[in-house]
Formats: structure tokens, sequence, C-alpha cells
């Protein structure tokens, strides 16, 4: 069970690790929003994503003997980087298994990171099975991307950067957008905030036909989404909400919101011309929702979480083609 | 003449309302310059460059009285932008007097911050009288864009960020790379570095057939540019270093650096991959010759100050498209 302690004490670990990324505003954003717009950018943190928090939670938290057997992850994605680079800064191996058909860039960038990139055929082989028997074969400890308690508590050490950053700002009652998939990011910021500064509300942002958090939080119960790709938007696509993170965002969450995928586009145009930053797809769905979901947002003012920028040129380039002034 | 006391100063009038950029890092960009690499963004900065630093600075220094009658600046850039923003900020006017052939956009910009923009014909108009005519008549008065102490002071405070950040990081002895126009940011950090950290050295860095400050500090006289346009690299180009920063730098810096346009637009397209910034290109001059000018750069560490990011979408996407790995 993550707790604010938890969170504290991953706090404690990444210091001087982790980066604290800035609180970023521009008075265009807030003219188009109708409200001061705040942007935590997450694509600032090592590795390019939020990522890199709750791995370090996780990889720092561990025994040493533990530890210096090497660490196991699924992913083809931001978390296999924060895996293989918090790994890497601990002088310890990391195994991340990838499918064979993952873009050839994010393969390359964690092998560069260190990591020892282990392929599996998605249509003839079992990935649970291929990491279970090396993970027992080198005694490897497998780092879960999100259903995982030191991992939700890492995530939620942005939520106490915001916290105080937004204070800093005399923003002391808004609501917090976060790009969601498995929830991990969301669940830790909602703890850091329910008690830190409950002024301070969560709300999930996806991308329209992957909504299963706001479909799981209004029914009260865990959905599914239909599809599990054909988004630009894939960082943040998860088939369902966790088991442990789901029940925390059911508590602390107001209800979701959810964007088209220009519309996170735009808002990645709209954060290259305003606020000098890189964002991805996925990581973009926050800011769009803070920029073009006014009437489903109160207050004076809104704080979105830009969660990563690990995003190809050539769609980057699209979104500014397409989007920019 | 400025000193440490005048940065140390702007800097209480700066906090709470200058931004404190970070200092990014990637292991990918270590890898290709060969040291470790510590990167300044202030294009994170309000309104994109360090330009709002020495404005605030500036503004916040006036009379109360005075500065209620408003103040005009020369500038077609971020100069302009600057200004314009820390004067709202204070709420009180701003006159930029910019050329009228000036990309709209920043007209737009510049006006949509709230100043009046007035635009004067390059080939007809007498740029300076017109300014001392508006002065005189309304009470204004002229921020200079970088040789004058108070500008100095205000952007000599993101050296001493600098200096905090670096120790943080270990780095106590390094070349601080320094994007180059009249050298107001130069001279700046440069004093903040003499008195707080006197391991680290700043050396400018210009574009290629812009590089008036290298020769000048090559010849120990003030040498001019040939030309004073066709740089992509425009926010950086100045007839010759100034009056006042001139002195500084030839008593404080290393020598300078010089790289090329494709270069510059080669290290926004790192910047971009691995940085998850927007760098324009003559913000990017001081990160190139970080990456492509090794050998004219001894230890084991370098810092690069990327002082800006206010640039089209066109350039971008031209900088992605031919130099995005």
């Amino acid at each position: 069970m993550s707790t604010i302690d938890m969170i504290e004490a991953a706090a404690g670990r990444l210091a001087g690790h982790a980066r604290r990324t800035p609180l970023l505003s521009s008075p265009f954003l807030d003219d188009i929003a109708g409200r001061r717009v705040l942007v935590k950018p997450e694509c600032l943190q090592h590795t390019g994503s939020f990522k890199f928090r709750g791995a370090w939670s996780a990889v720092s938290a561990l025994d040493p003997d533990v530890r210096a057997r090497g660490v196991i992850a699924f992913s083809s994605g931001n978390h296999a980087q924060g895996v293989a680079y918090a790994a890497r800064l601990h002088g310890v191996s990391a195994v991340i298994i990838m499918p064979s058909d993952a873009p050839k860039m994010k393969i390359d960038n964690t092998r560069a990171l260190g990591a020892e990139v282990v392929l599996y055929d998605r249509a003839s082989e079992d990935r649970d099975a291929l990491g279970a028997k090396l993970a027992t074969e080198r005694g490897l400890t497998l780092v879960k991307p999100f259903d995982e308690p030191l991992v939700i508590a890492g995530q939620g050490t942005s939520g106490l950067e915001i916290v105080e950053q937004a204070a800093g700002q005399g923003v002391h009652q808004a609501d917090v957008l976060v790009p969601c998939g498995g929830g991990g990011l969301t669940a830790g910021i909602a703890l850091a905030l329910e008690a830190r500064a409950p002024g301070l509300r969560v709300r999930p942002a996806e991308p329209e036909g992957f909504d299963d958090t706001a479909r799981s939080l209004l029914s009260g119960q865990i959905e599914r989404n239909e599809r599990l790709s054909g988004s630009l938007c894939d960082a943040i696509i998860t088939p369902q909400p966790g088991n442990i993170t789901f029940p925390i965002n059911k508590r602390l969450c107001g209800p979701g919101l959810v964007v088209s995928e220009d519309e996170a586009l735009r808002a990645m145009a709209l954060a290259f011309a305003r606020l000098k930053i890189v964002i991805e797809p996925g990581g973009a769905v926050a800011l769009a929702a803070a920029l073009f979901r006014p009437d489903q947002i109160a207050g004076d003012a809104v704080i979105a979480v830009a969660s990563g920028g690990n995003v190809d040129a050539q769609v980057f380039r699209t979104a500014l083609e397409r989007f920019a002034e």
C-alpha cells in the first residue's frame, strides 16, 4: 500500500539523482484556456519522462545484495529507459524485454543506456514466461511499470514538487491534470496532494478511444480498452487500470478528461511555441485538456503534467506542420 | 560599472519573478562531447530567453515615479519581449520600436505581451531620433539591450544559478560557453563566476561570419562584423561588442568559440532528442561548440548556456529534417 510516508522516503532517495523539474507558464496559454495554466514538464526528467522517478525509487530501495544481481523490466518505451538508466547509475545490470517489432530507436536508446535488451516475438513467444525464466536463472528483480507501491511512491515525488511550486505561485485550489496509462503517476500524485495540498485534486487525462480510466472512474469498476494500438499516444496506452493504482485513483481523483489525438498534437505545437519544451503525444493530453476543455474545469488556475517527451522527429514535425501558428 | 553586488541585488529583485531554470544533461550528449555536458536552458525563461532577467532587473530598479511613466526599447527580437513582459508585470506601459519589416509573429507577440509597438522604416527613418522624441515627449525610460549595468547584472543572475547547480553536480572546474551577441549575458555570467566560482571560466560562442567578440578578444580591441544580416542566428547578431560589456569580457573570458550555422542546427536537433528543449539557432551555438569543438575545450566537464528558444516552426522543422537521427 502506497502512502505519503513512502513518497517522502522516495523523495529522500531521489534527492540529487532525479531532476527537480520547474513549473512553467505562458500568458499566451492562459489566454487560450481562460485561466492560469501551470505546466509540470516531466519531459525534462532524466530519460525524457517521469518514469525515471519510479524506476529510481524501486531500484534504490532494493537490498544491496539483491540489487547487485540486477533488475528486469518489460517495456518498449519510457519505462525501459527509466529502468535502464536507474540501474546503470546504481552500477547494476538491467535486462529489458522488448517486442522484436519495437521501434529501432527505442531499442538502440535502451541499449545505449547500458541495458541488455532481450527481444521476443509477440506472435509466438510468451513474454511473461521468458521474463520469469530469466529472472529465476539470474536472480533478477522485476521492476513493474505501475502496479508496484515503490514505483507509485517514486512517481508521487513529482506531486510533492507540484505542491511546493504551486503554493509558491499562489495556487492552492486547482485541478491537476495527469496523463494516465496504468495510473502510477496519477496515483502517486493523488496521494501526495491528498496529504500535502487538499485543495489540489488530480484528474486523469486520456486520448479518445483509450479512456479506460475515465470510464472506470464513472462506472466504479475496472473497465478495459477495446483496442491496444493505433494511437500516437502509445506511451500511455494500457489494457486497463492497475489493480493497485485504480482503488487509489477511484478514492482520490475527479472525473477523467478525454481529448482527441489532434488536440494532443496541437498542444504539442503550443508547448513548442510558448514553453519551449518537447512533449510526446501521450504526454500532451493533460495540457490539451487544460487548453481545450475549459468548460469541464473549474477555478481560476489549472495544473497540467507533461509526462514525457520521447517523440520521433517525424511525428513532432507533423505536429508543427499542422498546428504551429 | 557592474559588480557582483549588483548581480546579487538583481537576484533579490528577480526572486519569485524570473524562473530558476534547471541544469540539464544527457549521457548521449556526454558521449558525443567526450566529457560531461551540462546545459543551462534559458529558453525556459519567461518570454523564451534570458532577456527577461535583464529587463526585469532594469525595470524593477527604477524609481516608482519614473517607472510609472513607462519604458521604451529598440528591438525586433528577444529583448523586445523581455521588456514588454517585465513592464506588463510591473503594471507600466512599454513602447517597443521595431523595424517595419520585422517578422509579423515577433510584432504580434510583442503586442500580445501588452507593449505598444512603434514601427519605423529602416531606409528612411532614424530609429534613435524617433526613440529620443518618444522618450522625451512621454517621459519614458530607455532600457538598453546589453550596454547597461543593470541589464548586465540581471543576466548575471543566471551565472549565480550556474555556480550553485554546477557545484551540486560536483563540477567546480569547467569552461562555461555562452552565446554572445552584444555581450551582456556573457559579461554578467563572467562577473558572477569571477566572484563565486573562480574555477569556472566563461567563453563566448558565436556563429561563423559574426564572430566579432572572438576576434575582439584575440586582438584586444573592439572589432566589427562585416555583415549584420543573413544568419539564422539573428538573435545574437550585433555590429560589435559593447563599450561596457567588452572590457569586462576582455578581462574575464577565455578564447571565443565559433561554429557553423549547420552545427547550430544539429545542436538544436540533439537538444530536441536528448534534452526535450527547444533552442533557437543563435541560442544553440554554445551547445554546438560544446559538442563539436571538443579539441578546443579542456577538462572533464563543460557547461553550455542555451540562451533562447524563440524559433519559427519552419526553421525548427528544417533542423529536425536535416539533422534528427
